[in-house]
């Protein structure tokens, strides 16, 4: 690492979040937006590690749940893409097209690249499934997608053009089944993205005019970022008959009838996540991750003063060679760089526990550690450094959790009026309200609170009934819904 | 799984290789022709379960040998793409090119699917890369590829227009230190190819003619498949300072001198190396997977018979249960299908243990193991059966191995005259000879050679010295090379 040239983060997170995010992401080499074509970012190396766990975490927990992988082509043929009206209606504005090759040879057909992959999928799952017997049929696949959106403001790993996740596509004999894995998708998302991922969110179910292009129902993960604005995470869709109709996907029931599947999608999106993870997590000092997650575990600085340098430098390679069974541990030896620089450089990158180790440390059978989810230090005695190190690690991911866990009962607050929720949103908060319609009724209604408040219809909570009494504030016609508004990324 | 409609391999590897591949592909479900593009197939559930592992060993051998993940987008500008004359040559009448976006909208500059990312990656080394002290430069990306090749017919897994690869770009601040690269490439390769995919092969280092484009050297590994061609699988490349010059990556040595970087670049490409893993292994009743590679370990049948369906079952589950603690294993208690249809259905799938139990064998405290590798089938005492189980497990790749190492030595055959190599490759030999060269001055006669033979010279052996006497039987100039000529894939 090229560590001369690396500067600390200046901006502060509770003042300006968009310039700190920006200056996190430069700074900690997280990602480089100098890659050449607007709106495409490059992952860098500390960013990728931590990627490549989710990835394989997220993925682990579709295996266990009974989806198999299966890889899909980049291209989608233009005919595919223009079978689902909604659909094509949602994605058309934003795709990228194939159409040519080599020296100028222009193509037949133009090739998408595809912005999701259902008009893949269902094409082959007509092939594919014949019988009740192959039900459910549960598939998934990790890839990138790609949406030339025109409106949005690229924000590395939030927002750009090309994403990398995992789209899982289901399909089903019956609606209940299909709204089964719908929260079994709820219920993977919380395991992962709460317990691993220390993420805090709530499902909704989102607003006729919020829906995936083509589904029934949307249900997205909300996180309350650190600015008061909420970013969709993962979401899931019942797509009823919407994709199995048009394409023709379906199956002979044990009585010989034929029947159209019910379908449904489930898309977390890891360069999305990560990208919330970093927001959620991070200070003014740098990046905070979970400790399964970070790169490097457990860093150990030694003091050097003349003369002493070998024998710290041996204490610590033999800790670390201990500490090695368990984390991911760099011992940072080198040369030309103060300890204190050094200690700045762990914290901007995140590592979540620091070992410090001097001469006089050595001569009185102690260590100070730094631990980057309270960011504290503290003296330690050498003998017990394994067990206090397990205590540490064994609590800190669960630190990040309930350090950003305060957010939607905190931050929530109810609202009557319009002028209410504009002020409430005006204080970067949620707002919880009776509303209209979550239907196409209440399009209308949910423009004005838009236009208004800047603040989003997310929907109402998913599975969760609650009391609706009153008049919708936007049109005073009764109301039919609880909703929750927020700004949003 | 829709079993009902699976069939058996009818044809005979021995006899008609491309058929018998062709029915593999499809009959075990491995991949799908019929995704509508020409040259693009879908990797199915069993193939891709087997892929994303063999990513995992590569991804894991790579990080261990000091490179770090990377992600570049998968669109490169065009004008980067025509910074390197040699590089854009070879790979320009490949290319994918996206003109447009959403409605119709032209972009200003075509942008390229990525055939190799070199054009990616110099230009960001050019500003990750500053000082001595960030060599040497190691990273990696997984990601596909697309190349638009014409004339070459579409195989599942050996040739597409879209495979999924790892390419790693390195620099170094002096030639040494990028060819001591290469011999650590070789080395991983050799590594995982050969320990954990279980395929043998030699690295040629690749004549003039036949080097990857921008390349000072090529060294490939071929492995010989079935039939008597080899197959190129993972290459890597020093590239002098071809691409180091154009894109200006620079570093500044300890004298404070602005240096030009020594590069290297890795490809395996994991969809390609699956292609030849089960072509090699397998044979007319299936797949063969090494052990550690396939989906499914185990597979225990239950053998029915009236009556005793549930206590059969049960110790099935039980056994089961014991062995997950070390193999994945499935048991395969389906109803409607008989023993002998689930026995063949298996093969196919080149499940490497299955284990059947009946009644009669609960009442011996028997079990029969049949074995995949061997293709033998044996009865086991059931209280040594986990034990039985290790034993075989320990084996079982390594006699894939052997079975497949044969190759080589045995097929290759030393030639003199023209007539010689046209008869031997006739025979599907591989055949060394001595040539005029291998460099721009022997192109002339490898055309004559392969025009003649069908063979192609794959090279020199690679850090391997032999004896070169006599005339090359092309042109009758003294030779300066023994190179190996074989027909490929």
């Amino acid at each position: 690492m090229s560590d001369d040239k690396k500067q600390a983060i200046t901006a502060k997170k509770a003042e300006d979040f968009s310039e700190w995010y920006t200056q996190l992401v430069e700074r900690a080499e997280l990602a480089d937006i100098r890659y050449g074509i607007k709106g495409f970012v490059v992952y860098r190396e500390w960013a990728q590690i931590t990627m490549e766990k989710m990835f394989r975490i997220m993925i682990d927990a579709l295996d266990m749940t009974g989806h198999m992988p299966v890889v899909m082509p980049t291209l989608i043929p233009e005919k595919n893409f223009t079978i689902e009206a909604d659909h094509v209606e949602g994605f058309a504005p934003e795709v990228f097209w194939v159409t040519e090759t080599g020296a100028d040879k222009k193509l037949e057909e133009r090739l998408a690249l595809r912005p999701t992959s259902e008009t893949a999928f269902y094409q082959m799952y007509k092939l594919w499934i014949q019988s009740y017997r192959d039900l459910p049929y549960k598939r998934y696949q990790r890839g990138s997608v790609f949406r030339a959106e025109k409106s949005k403001a690229t924000r590395p790993f939030f927002r750009g053009k090309e994403f990398h996740w995992i789209e899982s596509h289901n399909a089903f004999a019956t609606e209940e089944e299909a709204m089964k894995q719908v929260e079994q998708d709820m219920h993977i998302t919380h395991e992962v993205l709460y317990k691993r991922f220390a993420i805090p969110h709530i499902f909704f179910k989102r607003p006729h005019w919020d829906k995936f292009p083509g589904a029934v129902h949307t249900f997205a993960a909300d996180a309350l970022m650190g600015s008061g604005k909420v970013l969709q995470l993962p979401s899931t869709h019942y797509l009823g008959k919407n994709f199995s109709e048009p394409f023709d996907v379906t199956y002979l029931d044990n009585e010989g009838q034929s029947k159209h599947c019910h379908t449904t999608c489930y898309g977390p999106s890891i360069s999305r996540i990560y990208g919330a993870l970093i927001a959620l997590h991070s200070d003014d000092k740098g990046l905070r991750l979970p400790l399964e997650l970070s790169p490097v575990q457990i860093v150990i600085v030694p003091i050097f003063r003349e003369g002493k340098e070998k024998v710290v430098m041996d204490y610590c390679n033999q800790l670390a060679g201990k500490l090695r069974t368990m984390y991911s541990v760099y011992v940072d030896g080198r040369e030309g760089y103060s300890p204190g620089w050094k200690f700045n450089q762990w914290e901007l990158k995140g590592v979540p526990i620091r070992i410090e180790v001097g001469p006089r440390d050595l001569e009185q059978g102690t260590a100070v550690i730094a631990r980057r989810d309270l960011n504290e230090k503290k003296e330690y005695l050498q003998n017990s450094l394994p067990q206090d190190i397990a205590k540490i690690a064994n609590e800190y991911t669960a630190n990040l959790i309930s350090q950003a866990e305060s957010s939607f009962e905190q931050n929530t607050v109810s609202a009557h009026t319009l002028e209410e929720v504009k002020a409430a949103i005006g204080q970067d908060k949620i707002v919880k309200m009776c509303f209209c319609s979550t239907g196409p009724q209440g399009t209308e209604c949910a423009a004005k609170f838009e236009e208004a408040s800047g603040g989003f219809i997310r929907g109402e909570k998913a599975f969760v009934e609650e009391e609706v009494q009153g008049l919708c504030p936007g049109c005073n016609k009764p109301a039919k819904a609880v909703v929750y508004v927020a700004k949003s990324y």
